[in-house]
């Protein structure tokens, strides 16, 4: 165990600090456990405010030290050993068996590296799985995108995989839970839908379910990471268009008119939103991990450490928002309880350690959807235009990149990793970047035929003449995520793909000028993108558009945009990807993807009220790719509009050779 | 009340017929009130198989005479007395209310006179709808086709009306059903689904739902028709391409895969298609009434009036299908109580009636879609050759029609309903003409924006330069039943109304055109009909496609193209309606349907399997609605190919004035 360098708690005496060397090495350990990029500079506030540049080099010294303490997650895949101490460790607990999933409290897409059992375990790294472990077999769920991943990553004697939603768990778990069979799991981890799911699966099996206290692989992860402590940081209107207090006051009323006096709620983005603040405990999304309890009178209980909260931040939230450590949640929830309250919690995410805590402190239940998640999508004109600028700024570093890369790539051998470096680079360049959205997916040639593919040394490919190459990235600024992808041709492309090029691009341009009135759910608009791909018998098996959060989330719902029937209506103020593709195994992968804003559509004689999408996307689409005879006057239309604004927003913003490149790559056709 | 002509009985005397004056006289109230079309001239083998032409003259005189007869039906409104005689009726049985549905017993579109009590009490001759009636008040509820109608129908003093979904009986009824307030209802005309929303509602109020034994309407209805009995005739397998054998197998299997031991059949057109027979109990749709029971093993029970049924056709049924009159059902419900059945049942649409008995007799219910709904709506290859068949003929009369239109249409003094008699003399010409599949919607103007406009000598427009003229018709034969609107332009119509025609044109061909993966439902494909006039902000409130049976009804399930999200994935051999439309009311209508089925794409490289739509109405669509600036060349290109096929079709069935006209009409744009 490391403990405080004797220059940092000199400096820190020198400032009577009165922080225990315990107590400093914890906070150290949670701070070095969150990922650098989205704390900023700010985490020093966390541990001394206005520090001193001697006192900031000392912390930032012995943060980078604890950084690079082994935890255990690089090994793929997992020593053998893991497991062997998990099943005696359920031995011991009189289990049979238990069930690891991927996600942690808050069923969100990225997880701590504390709450990354899963990939301990098995040494499986995807962003979605579940293992079932039992005395004398293990099973390990994943879905299509990562059946070859988990066969390299993990040990697959011990661990068997299957593909989901083809084998499901609980199918596995009724078919091999031995009669009598006592199931563990983890109530934190387990929504009150799959509860109810794996309850009937271990009942077809004969057995029982049976919640833990503490999780039984945190207790043989020795290594186990601190809960990360990024500086938690207002979120100033300027970027909001809203205060906390107006949101709280609106949304209560949203609770209330379900039938409900508190909604729990357990994603951390809706409480990022709800309060106006950000953190960073998790890669690529800046927010902070924790629980709220809104009351129908707009005040919330925030169940949060309390360290990671800066006494300007304690400030900004004011009184209505009551500070709470997160071990408290139970007693507030059985004070709900008493006071007979009703409570709306979103089944498919609430843990069902919260669950059914308030259901058997007699709390009724109002199970409905996150009341904040559809107002959080609804983006403000003053989140509009933050986004607006925040793509302006993207455009110009990623047509900054796309100029460089069509100056270098000639050669062929640039190399996929060093490519998304430099755009990574571009994006660092314009002095605004947070973090990236999402890691980067820099994929040639066949490796951009991989829909989520992430480049590593052992895996990457030079960008080779005649080849394509793909490349879906994005930046999380104060004003706005960003999400674009590109595919340029390396040296001449092919006829074949050319017209693979034109056909994503045809359906692209046909979303993105669609007018479509009041009502309609992006399911009803899937097709318009996907129509010219299917004409020449080819499709693509992903959504066509996720919703994105303004600085938050880069995948965020309700409203998206696939073949899979939605009840969500796209209103005004939602952003949504437009990101049809085309993805050929073994040879190449094309995605043309702009991030577009839901708006109100302004149509002479309309029969009734329209919406449209506005663009905010700007850079280049590669024309080289294009085959022209296949695309119709009004497409070309649009393309040239899209093409002449690029040229105005970017132009002002870059050097003489993006600009002249600019104005080859964004002239009429 | 009439009873049997003396030429009659001294000609069935000589054939040493046995039947009684009485029976003879219900027989012939029950022949003639079928409607006259599809019970063809096969009616008089119900009564006098082989009949002389002396017989059969004398026959045909007294149905004649028969069908004068006044049921009351025509009276709109209806009399005042007639709703005063139910409210003394329901006094009488202790009743508070009564719920006066516009179905029958199998929740069909077209329903036998006797059974049309709404139109009898009220007035109303819409296709759907229902009236509540209390001591003090009564509501009739009508959707946005029948809000106009209803109010120059129905005393609206006596019933006021209500628009669903907007206003709802069941909250009508909560609202206003007195506490305590006993409602009847007919279980007969209720579903099981149907049931549970009303007793719902009935217990908000306070109050109780009653079942009646005998339908209080009918008891003061002096003279309601008797139960239609018309002939029910084999469907030989020239037509139907399976066995009724073959078939009654195959759906057995079904129902034991769902579970069941037992599908009850209350959907005539169901029972059809299982037992290779048609009927003519209703208008426009050759099914016979009845109800049946599929056993696992093939057998059938079939509760139909044995006196419709010659005895061609009881030969023709075979020994597996057992004949029971309709009273008999629900002893045989009750057997299968006791034999401990699990009985599949639609709850869509099983009578409650039927239900509770079930669930009385300690069935266990087993709810599933109706087992023949989706293999029905799969055509095999010789219905779907005979629905080609049928298309080229009545491709061949439309076009005929539209010729004759053509010429006579010029002088502005053509009116709706002599139009719509040429088009029917037209069908009938082909001498295949059972009747039509629905009546006629022939508007004029501004009636071609009503969208279920029925041309009647009060409402009927002459057909006027400068305008357009809606006609969309169907027809029924042994061999397919067809569905074709065409929009007509009378004289030269204004700039806007091409630009519309146009758009609706390319909504129509968008849909032709497309390509879709196997799974794709209607519900994906529906956007592609509607792009052109979104982008003009201008849309249709009506789906876009409907299943079409093989000379059954013109409107089937289970699939459908709507914005209504569907989880009926298209499949091979389905035929469904392709027409979007624009309506500007006051003004014209415009909408284009063709037919068409879904078959296998062949497409070299295909990345999985595809299917599209073959077209199978044939006759011109107007060149002169087009504005060609607006069409793609595919578009363009998919218009001339099949214009270039209906010339093929068509020119070899039609008089050389029509092949002239036809020439130009679908001449190469």
């Amino acid at each position: 165990m490391t403990s405080a360098p004797d220059d940092v708690l000199h400096l820190l005496r020198q400032r009577g600090a009165d922080l225990s060397a315990a107590d400093l090495d914890a906070l150290m350990r949670g701070v070095a456990a969150a990922p650098e990029g989205l704390a900023g500079p700010e985490w020093i506030e966390l541990i001394a405010p206005e520090a001193s540049p001697d006192l900031t080099k000392a912390l930032t010294a012995w943060r980078t030290q604890l950084t690079q303490a082994d935890d255990g997650l690089e090994d793929s895949p997992a020593p053998a050993s893991r497991l062997a101490a998990l099943r005696a460790e359920l031995k011991q607990r009189g289990l049979d068996g238990f069930v690891v999933p991927r996600v942690d409290e808050h069923q969100g897409e990225y997880v701590p590296r504390r709450s990354q059992r899963l990939a301990w375990l098995t040494g499986f790294s995807g962003s979605a799985g579940t293992a079932v472990v039992l005395a004398d077999k293990a099973a390990i769920f994943v879905d299509g995108r990562y059946t070859l991943a988990v066969r390299s990553q993990v040990d697959t004697n011990a661990f068997v995989p299957h593909q989901v939603p083809e084998q499901l768990p609980d199918a596995w778990i009724a078919a091999n839970l031995p009669k009598g069979g006592k199931l563990g799991y983890d109530p934190w981890l387990m929504t009150l839908d799959a509860f109810h799911r794996t309850e009937a699966a271990v009942q077809r099996a004969g057995g029982s379910l049976v919640a833990v206290g503490d999780n039984p692989v945190d207790a043989v992860w020795k290594d186990r990471p601190a809960a990360p402590l990024a500086p938690v940081l207002p979120h100033p209107d300027d970027f909001s268009g809203e205060t906390s207090e107006s949101k709280r006051k609106r949304i209560a009323a949203i609770v209330a008119a379900k039938g409900a006096d508190v909604a729990l709620l357990s994603a951390p983005d809706s409480i990022a939103w709800l309060l106006n603040v950000r953190g960073g405990d998790v890669p690529r999304t800046p927010f902070a991990l924790g629980f709220a309890l809104l009351h129908a009178d707009g005040h919330v209980d925030l169940f949060m450490d309390r360290r990671k909260i800066p006494g300007r931040t304690v400030a900004w939230l004011g009184n209505a928002v009551t500070l709470a450590p997160p071990e408290e949640l139970g007693s507030a929830l059985d004070t709900l309880g008493k006071m007979e309250k009703r409570v709306l919690v979103e089944a498919a995410t609430v843990p069902y350690w919260a669950a059914s805590r308030l259901h058997a402190a007699g709390v009724t239940l109002v199970r409905d959807a996150d009341p904040i998640a559809l107002p959080k999508a609804c983006k403000n004109a003053v989140e509009l235009e933050g986004i607006r600028v925040a793509h302006r700024r993207d455009g110009a570093a990623v047509s900054k990149f796309l100029a460089w890369l069509d100056r270098e790539s000639d050669a062929g051998k640039l190399r996929e990793i060093e490519v998304s470096d430099r755009l990574q680079q571009m994006r660092q360049e314009t002095g605004k970047l947070r973090d990236l959205s999402f890691d980067t997916i820099s994929g040639a040639g066949p490796n951009g035929a991989i829909v989520h593919y992430r480049a590593l040394p052992s895996t990457e490919r030079p960008l080779e003449p005649g080849s394509l190459y793909l490349v879906d990235s994005g930046g999380q600024y104060r004003d706005g995520t960003t999400d674009i992808t590109r595919t340029v041709g390396i040296g001449t492309p092919t006829p074949e793909m050319k017209d693979r090029f034109t056909r994503v691009l045809k359906g692209h341009i046909a979303l993105a000028m669609a007018r479509f009135p009041v009502g309609t759910t992006g399911s009803q608009l899937d097709t318009l993108a996907r129509y010219a791909l299917w004409q020449a018998g080819l499709d693509y098996d992903h959504g066509t558009g996720h919703g994105v959060g303004a600085y938050l989330s880069v995948h965020e719902g309700p409203h998206r945009i696939s073949k899979v029937a939605s009840t969500v209506a796209l209103q005004p103020g939602m952003v949504v990807s437009n990101e049809p593709g085309y993805y050929k195994t073994g040879a190449y992968g094309i995605r043309i993807e702009n991030l577009v804003a839901v708006k109100e559509a302004e149509i002479e004689g309309a029969d009734r009220k329209y919406l449209e999408f506005e663009t905010l996307t700007l850079a280049p689409i590669d024309l080289d790719c294009i085959d022209l005879g296949l695309m119709t006057a009004a497409e070309k239309a649009w393309l040239n509009a899209y093409h002449a604004r690029v040229r105005e927003v970017v132009e002002p913003q870059v050097d003489d050779a993006t600009k002249a490149w600019l104005k080859t790559a964004t002239r009429a056709i």
